[in-house]
């Protein structure tokens, strides 16, 4: 595919999107000729294959979706004293044991929720209703996720002070801003385990000691961490932790939350005896038996993370030898194994990620929530990129099923991109010019 | 099965539970004898076959079940704006069109929740953050979902004054109270579409259009509604409603939310953009994917309810003829087609519910969600039920698979529980004297 130039890229979308019914049927990359120009017709399962966006979401794994009928079948209201609610409880019981064991807590310490989102959201306003009244200084850093920051946004709304912690361009949290916040105003810190854009690792059990030294609890959303790398929640030793399923090669709407024993608490979604009165709502038993499916495939965790975290260093080599005029955000700092936020001088970021994507590879500029959105990545504006550098961003996440043939063919496809696309650019340039 | 007595129901129950393991393998109803005696042995599977628990879950629909992995195998994020995310992007437009058209509405109004729950307590603490400070009072139902109870609850510790418009015995909501109640002070009034326990329908388009003489908005929870009776929100003239998937043979962890355009609205659950910024998190693409189906297959809902209306109207004629002492609750008010509100004087809900599951039935005594509660409902309480009464009730909601025969079966397992028990009932009190 790297030989067709210009404008066949454009022919090839169209096919795309007339063929939406064939390529159910097709899965070969077909190449051919009409009236003298080359076509080629890419069924959209060949365009997944090369998925390199896991911090988005990853593909369900193949154990899960083996068993996701089995899970299904046992359709019963765990709540029911019923026979017909025993199975869809045995399942949650699996899930929470065997969340807990690769945590390190214990399972009544889990809640389960419809993902990270709603973890985050509840911790914000269960504290603000707490300790509100007490202690109304909320503090995280300028880098959280969407979801956090949005929910610090009610606090403020609330009346909260709500302060920021800085993060430099290495991806570092400025520790001396953060020790001059804390004081015994401060009811709760939120910092994320892992950045989802650049990858970086926060030293989330320094943090969390200093924010109880001044009697600060301590919250991390640890969701872009699970299964990436070992999480032991008693050792980082914080008081809450988000998780979501769907980053962990399972599905979309079930996450879960750490709320350490004794922890000030209170449900966001009200209802029947759920969680221990903690989340009301019927569980959702698929999404949480299929989610502890994907916490017993974590087994090789610290092999895949070698894996991923070789991968990585390989392919930013490549770009970074053979790219000109290419960098990697948080080069230097310690970051999630599979995760490359690049910055190519003089490219658009979501020009790229569509040519990228006609080429069959699966790529971001940012958080996946965020897309659609013309604003550049506020996650790499925070740490002290311009403007250009962050609208000249890629975000490219490897995952489980990810090859180093893959890893080649994506460095080809990424190089000539760029080049067309500086070359376009330029004549643009020219065109405007003249 | 009616043929044996006694203690062996205490021995099939030995048997299920250490067989837990064989019903896998085995499809079918073992009686065998040891030692002078007979013994059951009852495939879990066997168990569910006659399922009488509708309003508390639903089986998950065979259309579904097939459909399952496909669903899951698109997998992609619906905000990537690559390839991977066109698919599930695909999914949430096709069951957000086609919810809306069976609920008369826009596509636009309607919002993807995790259930029921999320929606109601959204929608009363959105109500709270917009009006709050203008207008006070909340109003509701005293037959409320304990989501809405509890949600309601929320609100009066925030301040608000939660005002209840009480049901009589008969199911029928007091509308002289609610009358009184409704004033320019008053936010919201929510009110059910149809009771969980009891069937009851309320005349919602009635009380909608009371609220909105005052100038007060009006939401009215309708999972039990969805897919039971015909609902159209245009003629309801509601402003916002609630429903959830697995109460219409789809899985758990879905719902949706209908905010009538331009009513005063605020997410719960913050995030990214998604549900055009109404409801943060991925949405659960597999769950919503489903919900959709689901509701293609109503297409035959008023043949199906009226199928319904017969079975269950069949077996209370056989209750009340055959089974003395006995009456059903709400009886000459409009009910839902599958729903059965059973007193049996003298025998006790949870014994009966239990010896029911050992031959082979499941039913509830309440709400599934206050399950293993031993306080009897407080839906039959608020309808003026003694606690007697209220104790010696069952709830039968009939469904999409039960059949006449199936009807027979229960009624004459029921008939041979309550003689049994009401037996029992009395020796005891023998030897109590004694």
């Amino acid at each position: 595919m790297g030989t067709l130039k210009g404008p066949a890229e454009n022919r090839t979308l169209v096919l795309l999107m007339t063929c939406n019914k064939l390529r159910k049927k097709s899965k070969l990359l077909c190449l051919f000729k009409i009236l003298g120009l080359w076509y080629t017709l890419i069924p959209m399962s060949k365009l997944d294959l090369v998925y390199l966006d896991h911090n988005a979401t990853t593909p369900v794994a193949p154990e899960i979706l083996a068993s996701l009928s089995s899970y299904a079948q046992a359709w019963g209201n765990p709540s029911s004293i019923h026979a017909g609610g025993r199975d869809p409880k045995q399942m949650l019981r699996e899930t929470r044991r065997d969340l807990a064991a690769h945590l390190n807590c214990s399972p009544l310490e889990l809640i389960f929720t419809s993902g990270g989102s709603e973890s985050n959201n509840t911790v914000l306003r269960a504290l603000w209703s707490k300790l509100g009244s007490q202690r109304n200084q909320f503090i995280c850093s300028t880098v959280e996720h969407p979801s956090l920051m949005k929910a610090m946004e009610w606090l403020a709304e609330q009346g909260a002070q709500v302060d920021f912690v800085p993060v430099d361009r290495k991806g570092q949290l400025d520790l001396e801003t953060y020790r001059s916040l804390l004081s015994e105003k401060t009811a709760l810190v939120s910092i994320m385990t892992a950045n989802n854009e650049t990858g970086t690792l926060f030293p989330i059990r320094e943090l969390a000691e200093m924010a109880h030294a001044v009697g600060a609890l301590f919250h991390t959303d640890a969701v872009q961490m699970l299964g990436k790398l070992p999480l032991d929640l008693k050792a980082l030793n914080v008081d809450y932790a988000s998780f979501s399923a769907h980053k962990v090669y399972s599905l979309k709407g079930t996450g879960a939350l750490y709320v350490k024993k004794n922890a000030p608490y209170e449900s966001l979604i009200r209802g029947g005896g759920q969680e221990r009165h903690r989340r009301g709502g019927t569980e959702n038993t698929l999404g949480i038996a299929a989610f502890g499916e994907a916490i017993r495939l974590l087994s090789g965790l610290s092999m895949e993370a070698s894996r991923l975290r070789e991968l990585r260093d390989y392919f930013e080599a490549r770009v970074l030898e053979e790219i000109p005029e290419s960098s990697v955000t948080a080069f230097e700092t310690e970051r999630l194994p599979g995760t490359s936020s690049l910055i190519l001088a003089g490219v658009d970021g979501e020009t790229m990620l569509m040519s990228l994507d006609l080429k069959g590879f699966a790529v971001s500029t940012g958080a996946a929530c965020s897309s659609g959105n013309p604003e550049p990545s506020p996650v790499l504006l925070a740490i002290g990129l311009s403007r250009g550098e962050a609208q000249n961003s890629l975000r490219v996440s490897f995952g489980r099923e990810n090859t180093r043939e893959q890893v080649d063919a994506f460095v080809e496809a990424l190089k000539s991109v760029v080049i067309r696309l500086r070359q376009i650019s330029k004549e643009t340039e020219g065109v405007c010019r003249a």
